[in-house]
């Protein structure tokens, strides 16, 4: 069966993900790594569908009452990534096709578990209901500490997730730290100017899907 | 501790559930059977809460692109009621209040699980995680078959999950008589004129909740 793969960016707000995807997409056909006829399917969470995109304004951006309670957003989150698999990420692997995330499960796990202090078990129990076991062929982590993330958002209006502050996002660069040991993600040092990130990436890629 | 009520309605569309609400809203603060000073928390799934609402317009006017896969529903379903139970129902039994509500997860085995052929093992997984074990004092179910459902409904525009026909809502009425039978719901006929359906229910409450 042709299969595609699928590559995912993470890390903290500020790493570079969203500069960094559209560098890879530029350079992966080019690259001699994709089959011949494969296509780029470049994508996000939440939000990579046009059913996420609703979820994806709630996640961010409701407030007072519209917000929901901790177990309502891992729920929304596990509903996003089910509507993406179904319909974008496993169409897409299933014709062959390559996939390229901003962010995946990784992500939930390092800000909601670690982040957030929600139950992992539960997590753990919805990711496998939202993805039903398909797992990223590579995973970039792209490695910045909190306070970096902090210093490179500085002026940036803050979404609902990002302005729970600094301990916070200490708890998450740890969760990122600890996701990436336990599920052998690659490590990308973020701080370092784009090119280099780029060029640190690509080698990534071609040591692992070649 | 103090602990107040939690009464479900449940049943096809059409079987009077919101006539019957409003019947039972009326009579419950005088029927004896409340203690003094317990207020009636009238709520309803999905669309309970202020966050749940967004998802009920999703769950249930939702087109082409933006309709959720049966995971997905399945997991809105879930994230609206553990925002239901956490910021309304929850909040009320602790209080003392006695909450009468229009639907609850039977009705998520009913439609999604018998209706739609979803994984009963899910359901019943995701009815833990979205509850943490919470199930009501007592369940009316407002018995009518899909014929009766489907006349009584005549005329008016369907929404999502009414439209997508007879043979449906057929296996929803038999998931709703073995959902029913599995966790003793009372059953009370809804096939016959609104003041007798209303007199059949406060006569169950008065059995059950003296």
């Amino acid at each position: 069966m042709k299969r595609g793969r699928l590559i995912v960016l993470d890390g903290l707000d500020g790493c570079g993900k969203t500069t960094q995807r559209s560098a890879l997409a530029a350079w992966l056909p080019t690259s001699g790594l994709m089959p011949e006829g494969a296509g780029l399917i470049c994508t996000r969470e939440p939000g990579g569908t046009e059913f996420g995109q609703a979820l994806r304004e709630l996640l961010l951006h409701a407030q007072g009452d519209q917000a929901p309670v901790p177990t309502a957003e891992l729920l929304l989150y596990a509903a996003d990534r089910a509507q993406h698999l179904a319909t974008t990420i496993r169409p897409a692997l299933e014709r062959g096709d390559w996939v390229l995330s901003d962010r995946f499960s990784g992500s939930t796990l390092a800000y909601q578990g670690y982040g957030r202090g929600l139950d992992l078990a539960l997590i753990h129990q919805l990711e496998e209901i939202a993805t039903a076991g398909l797992v990223p062929d590579l995973t970039l982590w792209l490695r910045l500490s909190a306070e970096q993330s902090i210093e490179r958002r500085r002026g940036e209006r803050d979404d609902r997730i990002e302005a729970e502050g600094r301990a916070f996002l200490r708890r998450v660069a740890e969760g990122f730290a600890a996701v990436a040991t336990e599920r052998r993600w690659c490590v990308v040092e973020a701080n370092q100017p784009p090119e280099a990130v780029t060029l640190a990436l690509q080698q990534a890629l071609t040591m692992t899907l070649t």
